[in-house]
This record gives C-alpha cells, structure tokens and sequence, in this order.
C-alpha cells in the first residue's frame, strides 16, 4: 500500500500503480503473469474528472488481454474489489488476480465531496439532511443511553487507534492523543467530536491472489472467506437502531464458509467510520456480546497488546480513509500481522486467523474476510 | 429494458428499478429468489451527483441479504456487470443472479459529460486534445484510404441500424435516413458527420440469469460464453491503426469457450459508437474478412433480411447509447431475437446463435458474449 495521506501530489492512477507496483513485488509476480485486474474506488469521476480507472492502470501495467474492471461500493470498494478478485480465482476463471483499491480524494472541493458521499444514503434520508457522520452520532447516542459503556469508553476508542497508527508508518496520523483531546475537539454530531471520525484520505493499496500455490514457498496466506450481504438502504427502515444486518449477515456466511468462528479470530480490522461502528460491528460479528464491546475497550482487551486486538494499523480512524483503498488496506493489514512481518511495537502476537469487515454507507452493503496463515 | 430516450423524466435509481421489474417479470421471478445483484453503470457520481446505486437498487427490490456491488468500465459497464452476474452464477456462487446496466446522461451538461467521457483516454492522447469522436474520424480516413469502401457505405452503416431502429418501440431515434443525410448532417470529426455518431441517451435494461434449468420452460436462452480483455490503453501504441486488439482477443476467447466460431453467428449486436467502429469489430471478430466489411454493409448483407444481420434493434446508433445500459440491451435484443418474440418487421429469420460486444472507450476493453436459442 501507499502511505496514506491528507493530500498525496500524485494523480490517482499513479497512486493505484504504485500500489500494485508494491504487492506484484512482494508476491515477486510479473505483471505478465497476472490475469485479471480488479479496481476498487469510489467516485473518480466527481473526485478526479477521470474515468477508465482499470483499463488506464492495465494499460500502465502492460496488462493487455487481461480481464479488467471496476468494483464500486461506496466505502467498502476495496473489499469489494478484493472479493470480484477472489471469486474470479476461486471459480478457476483467473489463475492470478490483482486487486487495487484507491481514492484521491484530495482533489474534490469539501461541498462535492460532502454532496457525493451524502448521496449514499436513502433517498428519503437524503432529502431530510440525514448524513453519514448524523446516523453516527444517532447510533452513538442510541448506544451509550441503552448500554453502560459511556462517553469515555467511546473516545477510548479513538485513543487506542492514534496509538496504533503512531506506529505504523503508513498511517495518516501519527499522532498520540487522550479522551481529553476527543471529548475537547469540535462537536460534529452530539455525542460524536471531531476524534470520533475517520478522516478524508489519499492512498490505495493492493494485493495479488494467486490459485498456485507454488506462488510463495513462505509467507503465504490463505483467504478462508470473503462473503458480502446487502442491508436495508433506509436506515430508518431497521427495527433496531443499533443493529446493522448486512455486517451480521456477511459475518455469518464467512464464519459458514471458513469452518471457524469469531472465538478463532486473533486479530480484528473493522470498519470505524465513527468510534461507535468500531463497537457495533463488533457486536454483530459475534467479537463481543451484545451491549458488551464497550467493556472490551475499557478493559484495554482491543488494544494490540489485548485478549483481541482490533485495527492494529489504526483504522479508517488513524490510518485514514481513502474510500476505494480501505477494505485492502484492511487486507494488507490483516496479512502483515499473520505473516509476522512487522516491528515488535506493531505487532500482534501469535495471531493466526483474522478478520476484516469493510462497510458501505452506514451498514448499506458489509463484505467480511476471513485470513488464515499458511498456505 | 426501458425505451431509450434524449431525456427520461425519471431519476437513473428509477431507471435501473424499472428495467429490473421488466426483467424479473419476463423471468417470472420474484426479487427475493435472486441471490445477487450486478449494476453496470459508468458515472453516476459525476453525472447524477448519485452514489451507491447497487445498494439503493437492492434496497428498492428489499434484496437485503443479496450480495451487490457496480461494475464500471466506461462504455463496456453493462456487459462487464452482465459478465459478472455471468461469473457469479456459473461459479455456482449465486443462483439466480440479476444484471441492470443504466445511464441517465440528460442530468449532465454538455461540459461535464464531454470532460469525463474524454478521460477514458490515455492521458497523453487527452492532453492533446484527443476524444473518442476523433479517434473515431482517423479510424474511419485509414479504413477509406486503405480499403476499396467508399463514405457512402459508411453512410449506409447508419442508414441501416435507423432502419433498424424505426422498428423498434425501445429505441431512441425512430426516424429513417438516406445516405444524402448522413453526408448532409453537420462534420464531426472528418469524415464522420453527425450522423455516424450515437447519441447521448438515458435508459436502462436488465437480465435475469439462472442455475436453474426449471426457472423457464420455453423461451430459455443459453449463455455460451462471455468473455473479455483489456486492450492497450493509448490508441497510439497500436500497431495497426485499424486493429482492436481487446474485440478480437475477446472474441477469440468466447469462441473457444463457447465450441463455435464466427460462422456460426446468425446475428450480432456490434458497438457501433461511429459507423466506422461496426466495420473494424466485425473484422477483429472474424463476421467478415480483414478490409471487407464494407462489402456486407454495400450488399446489404448485414440489413435484418441479410445473411448476417447486424445491430437489428437499431445498434448505438439509433436504439440509443446510456452507457451502462448499452451492453444489456444488446442481451436483450439478442434473446428477443433467439426466442422468436419479435414482429415480422423486427424479427432476424432463424436465428440460433447471437454475438454481442460492448467496447470500453476506443477499444480500451471489450467484452464479447455469445447466446444459443434454448436451455
């Protein structure tokens, strides 16, 4: 992956090339020898004036022949990328497959930016002013009056992911931070401040899936699962506030695919738009009770030394959030740390099976994926 | 599918909703028996100021639990989400599986949609001012000066898919031409005028594709193969000027897949974005000899009579070009073709085996698919 950034100077096909770049060399693959291109991004057309996304990185490669498109799911892109890249290997259509993720989202205004992102939502929703950091701060609420988990705990959150991008060198904020410093940055929708929100990004990131598994004699991993669920598009629609069906669902047919469940899983990246996501998402993949992820991040049992360390690299939180890069970086995240690639002061111990969930809109669509170390 | 139009009144979700509702009752399907949803559109976000599309439509049909994501590649985003509804189900992924391609251009002003359909191309040829009309105008002087076909049998390219079109209930244009009004319409693009452009369009159109042999038990039409390849993405690192190397590798691979050839095709529904473009793809994909398309076109070979009609719905020409929409609505007219549901003034006589392909930009990507009358 690239590092993340606020602003990168590089257009966002240079980002998506020198992301692929980096995974074809880690998998010591050609270009060549990869058959199938998978690009996930969100909204390069309004962000960047600039469409054709797969056929310019495939052509940059010298891919010609290969099988080339774009996946777009809102903010899960890039795991829906990762999954089209996946099935096209499981099925036996590609035999080597490159998934890329990125957004740049640098170069869209803050009113397109925001008009676009807004128009995810429902609708009815849409038209009512109804946005993503709104059914946060609605969630956030919800949460904290029906559980005992409180404001701290929430900002809690947050602190433990600065904590963890401060030692990654490809996060976008490498900066420590206290529940002080959330609770005293801007409001943005009660109870939600500033420190509770991912960020805008630059970046993407990449990985090759490959059916030969001579590909690597070490440092393998293998996809245990990769499955997606939509959700209800009106958020106003679910019976619970709290609940988002998609997560629970994807989570529930990965879990049936890979033959393990969440007691198996080391180590957790999970989709935290907002502080409150981090806990419900969760909670819907069966990582902690119900009404219960609260207790586990009081407890210091999600920080990357914990029982259950979650979003090791930082999350959309600290890592950043380029849109259509996320749910790769998740995956490269997720691989690092079953491979035991990483410094001592990055690292999750002994872990063996992980988790990502990367979500679309506020739970509109959720893709989960299940890696396990080895081939 | 929806009848193609300068400009729908309805918003593009309602376009995509519409066309799913038509296919799901030709299908005799309910939405709650299609496992996954495949949304082909190519700008949504710049266009319509509209995100998520594969959500809202899932949310509209209440698909939650269904996988769905878009597929984007530019002028090919409808065949490539045909083609991953396509992989889904023969995956055995998914078991009934619902492709819908749309574009409701009439939201965009001129500027805009200029400006990201030109950023398709190779950076280098849009820095020199280079767009998809121009590409198209040299293609068609190198065809003229290199081969003995003349501007009026250019010409009769679109005065035959207006023909076509006329016909037709769900094309855009229904007005017939002569050649003296394809040479009388303003220039474009020299040689090309006016007339051997498609239009800008807003439309949708849909397919249900199932594992189930029992879904139908007349009218089935079968898929033999959908393929695709990327091309080189800068038209000047083509060899031949005349060559689309993306149409005839994907071609090539769909013949193979499918265990016959060219001379097996009783019609075709070819991406005739100019006039020139139906002449080269029918080269690339072996439906005439190398400099003798023009011959078929002269001898009207390729009108719905003819021994190999081509573009009988009207092609881009005339039945309309909403980008996303346009490589399932060539589907679409190829199953109304091999089912035998047409009038007699519509109706390709004893056709069994059809060809579709849909092209990204200028030969940027292709997608070829090809279907056989019965299950």
């Amino acid at each position: 992956m690239t590092e993340f950034a606020n602003a990168d100077d590089r257009s966002l096909v240079e980002l998506l090339l020198a992301a692929a770049e980096r995974a074809l060399d880690d998998a010591d693959s050609d270009a060549a020898a990869v058959d199938s291109v998978h690009v996930g991004n969100m909204a390069a057309e309004a962000f960047n004036a600039r469409s054709g996304l797969a056929n310019a990185l495939a052509g940059s490669l010298g891919m010609t022949g290969a099988a080339a498109r774009r996946i777009e799911n809102t903010s899960a892109s890039g795991a829906s990328a990762f999954q089209s890249a996946f099935e096209a290997v499981a099925s036996g259509r590609s035999e080597r497959a490159l998934a890329v993720g990125g957004e740049k989202m640098s170069d869209a205004d803050t009113a397109t930016a925001t008009e676009i992102i807004s128009r995810i939502t429902h609708d009815r929703e849409y038209e009512q002013g109804v946005t993503l950091p709104s059914f946060g701060g609605l969630a956030a609420a919800a949460y904290l009056h029906e559980y005992e988990g409180d404001r701290r705990d929430l900002a809690r959150v947050a602190v433990k992911n600065h904590a963890n991008a401060f030692a990654n060198e490809y996060a976008q904020f490498r900066k420590r931070i206290d529940v002080d410093d959330v609770l005293d940055s801007p409001a943005i929708a009660s109870p939600l401040h500033l420190y509770d929100c991912c960020p805008t990004s630059d970046g993407a990131a990449a990985v090759v899936i490959s059916a030969d598994p001579t590909d690597r004699t070490d440092g393998a991993v293998t996809i245990a699962a990769c499955e997606s669920a939509a959700g209800t598009h009106a958020v106003a629609d679910r019976e619970d506030p709290l609940e988002i069906e998609s997560v629970r669902i994807a989570g529930r047919r990965a879990y049936d695919a890979a033959g393990f469940g969440a007691n198996a899983i080391d180590v957790a990246c999970i989709h935290d738009a907002f502080t409150v996501l981090e806990w419900l998402e969760m909670e819907e993949l069966g990582l902690a009770p119900e009404g219960k992820a609260w207790r586990l991040t009081r407890d210091g049992e999600t920080e990357i030394d914990g029982e259950l360390p979650v979003n090791p690299g930082g999350g959309l939180k600290a890592r950043g959030h380029p849109l259509g890069a996320t749910g790769i970086s998740q995956v490269v995240e997720l691989v690092w740390q079953l491979r035991g690639d990483l410094p001592d002061d990055r690292a999750v111990e002994r872990a063996n099976r992980g988790l990502a969930v990367n979500v679309a809109g506020f739970g509109n669509n959720a893709v989960c994926t299940l890696l396990e170390a080895g081939a």
